[in-house]
């Protein structure tokens, strides 16, 4: 194994919508789906796509609820998405620290 | 504009092979092809293309000579693609430290 590792480098985090999302939950811990699409500046449907994504790979968890009598979508950062993205950090931090 | 900007990060440098090459020059300067594919662990294809499109973008430089009877091939981080690196760390940074 090279000294030089980008094979460590996470590519479900790494895709940038995703990393968007990461990133944004890394701190707020949750978010509606509404607040995601503003402040990642994306569309529904990509937004939809990378989430069931990371959903999949156990990063997030959705709850659908209603706020009156409308849909809501809050997605959350799971335990092992905290624990991916601060791996993922980790990865890129001694690829680019050298 | 959104405060939380994922369209600043450089897509050309993102993906990840490009990002290997881009992070391994940044701090080498200058590498030969068969150095920067072991320390990659990349194909000879893959790299070839994505060496390519960093060229095109003025990022690198390529220099093709003989080494002995052997061909060549070195690539040079350019000042552009310098820059263009730093300003690809400055929008991770931004982005992951929150």
């Amino acid at each position: 194994m090279s000294d030089f590792n980008i094979s460590q480098i996470n590519d479900l985090i790494h895709s940038r919508l995703r990393l968007g999302i990461m990133a944004y939950l890394s701190t707020a811990g949750s978010a509606d789906f509404g607040v995601l699409k503003r402040e990642l500046e994306a569309t529904d449907g990509n937004l939809s796509v990378q989430i069931t994504k990371l959903e999949a790979a156990g990063y997030l968890k959705i709850e659908k609820s209603f706020k009156g009598k409308k849909p809501n979508t809050k997605v959350i950062l799971t335990q092992n998405g905290k624990q991916a993205f601060i791996e993922y950090i980790d990865s890129l931090k001694s690829l680019i620290n050298r």
